[in-house]
C-alpha cells in the first residue's frame, strides 16, 4: 500500500469571509516524482492574506486556484525523494507546494535550508516571503530619510513588523495601527515602534486619524499600507508633500469580493483619493513581491545580520494539522493572529 | 493724473463653474515699483486650469486666492520701469503678475523673454509652465520606452500636445483623447499623434474603453493623468502590468469643488482605484511643475532643438481684452479652446 498525504482543495468560491463549505480536505496516494522532480514531507505551510485573492475568480496578478485545485502556500518541509542534484532526501527545502502534507515540486524552484543557520520556520515569515515584502516594498518605494513618519498598519504582522523594524533602524519615527491593545503593546514593546493605535477604539477614520495626529506630529511619510479601508481613510489626508505609499495589499476589502469592495468604502471616493495623491505629490506604487525575487539576496544581505545583531524581532503562530487551516485562515483574515500564522502539518 | 491699470479680483467663491458674480474689474492706478521690483506693461496673460483650484478655499498645493486679491496668472509684457539690474524698460519678461494690465514684479521672481527667438506668448505655453509640465510629468514620472503606448487626455491641450509629440519622437504609439472632432483630427494633423479619440462620442466609461481598445492594442502603458471623470475610469483598467501614471490634474473634476467631488464619481470608487493600482503595480505620482523649475534648463535643453527642426507644433487660441477673461476662462473649463488659452492685454 503506498504511503498516503492529505490537501485541502477550493470546493467553491466564497462569497465574503470563506466557509468550511468553500474548503475540501482530501486523502489520496503520495504521488511519484519526475525527471528534475522533488518529493517534500511538508512540516509547515504559511497562510497570507493574499490567498484569500486566489480564491475569487477576479483578473488579479496570479491565476485564481481552480475549483478543485490544491489551494496555494509556501511550506518547508524535508525532502523524502528527489530527482534532482540540488536536494537529497534529508535536506529541508522551501518551496510553494500548498496546503498539503506533502507535495511534488520542481528542484529548480525550490530553494534548500540551513536549518543551523535559523529555525525553518522562518523561511515563511521574517526571511520569507513577508518580511522580504516589508523590507523591499520600504526601501524600493519608501525611499525612507532619516527623520521622517512612517506609518505601517496590521504592525505585527510579518509584513508590518518588518517594515517598522528596518525603518527603526533607518532612524524614523514609526507609528504602528494594529487591532487591540494586546497587539499595540507588542507593536511597542516586542518590535520596538514608537507608538502604536488601536484601531478597534476607533470608530470612524476621522476619529482614528485624530489619534494618529498626536502620534505623527510631523504628519507623515510614508505610509506602508496593507489595509486599505478606514486605516487608509484616516491616512490619506495626513500625507506629507512628496509622501511615498508603497501598496501591496488591501485586506481590509479582500472579503468583500472583487465587485462587492465598493459597497465598504463610502467615504474613500475615487476622486477623493486621486485628489490627496495630486495636492500632495504623492508618489503610490502597488508592487507584488514575486515580481522581484531577484532582490532577494539583497535582502538577505541587509536583513540577515540585523537579525544576527537581535535587531529583528519575529513572533509566530502555529495552529496545528492541516485540517485546522481554514479556521486558522478566518483568523488571519480578521486579525485574530498575533505573529506570523503557520499551520504545524507533522 | 497718474497712469490707470485694470486688474480682476476674485470676488466670491465659485460653487461650480464661476459665474461674472465671483469676478471684479477694478481700475486703479499704476503702483509705483520697490527695491529690486519692475514694472510691467502685460502684453498677453495665460488662462490655466490650475487657475480655478485656486478659487476654492481648500487645502491644496498652493493657497488659495483671498477674496479681493488678483486673479493669479502668468503674464508677458514689455518692462516700463525697472529697479533691478536684470531688466531695463523696453525689456520683455515673464512673470506672475495676475490678471491684469500691469503688474509690480520681484526682478529675481521673473524671466527676460528675447522676442527673436521664439514669440514672447510661448513662453506661457509650449516653452513655459504648460509645455514644461507635460515634458517633465512624461520623463521623470513616465519613463517612456520605445515601443509603448502612451495615453493623454486633453490632447490638443499645451500640455497633453506637448506630452504626445515627445512620446512620438520617442518612438511610443500615442493616442490621444479630445472633446470633439475637430480637436481629435487636430491631434492627428497638427500633432501627429497615432489615434485620437472624441470623448463626446461615448457616453460611459466603458464604452470609451471599448473605443480606447481599439486603439491601444498592447494596452496602456502610460496614461498622462490630466482629467479624472470619465477617462480615467475608462483607462485604469486598460493599463498593463507596470504602467505609469504621471498624474497633475483632474479637470474633469474641478468644478465639482473639493467636497462635491465625490458625486460625479459613481463608478470610480477607491476601492477599485486602489485595487487597479496594486494588482497592475502601477506607479502614480502626483506633481506640480513648481516643484521643480530647477529642471526647466533642461527642459529647454531638450525641447528647444526639437522646436527648432519642426518637430513641436504648437495652437495658441487669443481672447481679446482683460474684461473678456472670466468667459474665456469658463471655456477653458469647458474646453471650449482649441490651443493654449492666451488673453491679450494691449
Amino acid at each position: 500500500m503506498s504511503e498516503k498525504m492529505q490537501r485541502i482543495t477550493l470546493a467553491s468560491r466564497p462569497v465574503g469571509e470563506p466557509t468550511d463549505e468553500n474548503f475540501n480536505l482530501e486523502t489520496l496516494d503520495v504521488p511519484d516524482i519526475g525527471e528534475g522532480e522533488v518529493l517534500v514531507r511538508n512540516h509547515y505551510m504559511s497562510l497570507d492574506p493574499y490567498m484569500r485573492g486566489r480564491m475569487d475568480d477576479a483578473k488579479s496578478y496570479a491565476a485564481p486556484v481552480p475549483i478543485g485545485g490544491t489551494m496555494e502556500a509556501g511550506t518547508v518541509g524535508e525532502v523524502i525523494a528527489s530527482n534532482h542534484p540540488g536536494f537529497a532526501p534529508g535536506d529541508f527545502a522551501f518551496g510553494m507546494l500548498g496546503w498539503a502534507t506533502h507535495g511534488v515540486g520542481k528542484g529548480a524552484e525550490m530553494r534548500k535550508l540551513d536549518p543551523n543557520l535559523a529555525p525553518i520556520t522562518t523561511a515563511l515569515g521574517v526571511l520569507g516571503m513577508p518580511g522580504f515584502t516589508g523590507w523591499f516594498g520600504l526601501m524600493e518605494f519608501g525611499r525612507p530619510k532619516e527623520g521622517e513618519t512612517l506609518v505601517v498598519a496590521a504592525a505585527t504582522g510579518p509584513v508590518g513588523s518588518m517594515v517598522g523594524q528596518v525603518a527603526k533602524n533607518l532612524g524614523l519615527r514609526v507609528v504602528g495601527i494594529a487591532g487591540g491593545a494586546e497587539k499595540c503593546k507588542m507593536a511597542v514593546e516586542t518590535y520596538g515602534f514608537d507608538a502604536c493605535i488601536d484601531h478597534y477604539a476607533f470608530e470612524t477614520a476621522s476619529d482614528l486619524r485624530k489619534a494618529l495626529k498626536a502620534e505623527c506630529p510631523k504628519g507623515i511619510d510614508i505610509y506602508f499600507e496593507n489595509v486599505g479601508g478606514k486605516v487608509l481613510d484616516a491616512v490619506l489626508p495626513m500625507m506629507n508633500p512628496f509622501g511615498r505609499i508603497p501598496l501591496c495589499g488591501m485586506i481590509a476589502w479582500y472579503n468583500a469580493g472583487a465587485l462587492g469592495a465598493e459597497a465598504s468604502a463610502e467615504a474613500l471616493t475615487g476622486p477623493r483619493m486621486w485628489r490627496s495623491i495630486l495636492v500632495n505629490f504623492l508618489s503610490v506604487n502597488g508592487f507584488i513581491i514575486s515580481n522581484h525575487f531577484d532582490k532577494y539576496p539583497d535582502f538577505l544581505r541587509a536583513v540577515g545580520p540585523m537579525m544576527a545583531q537581535g535587531k529583528i524581532a519575529f513572533v509566530e503562530d502555529i495552529a496545528d494539522g492541516l485540517e485546522n487551516a481554514p479556521e486558522a485562515f478566518r483568523g488571519l483574515l480578521k486579525g485574530r493572529n498575533k505573529g506570523k500564522q503557520l499551520v504545524k502539518l507533522i
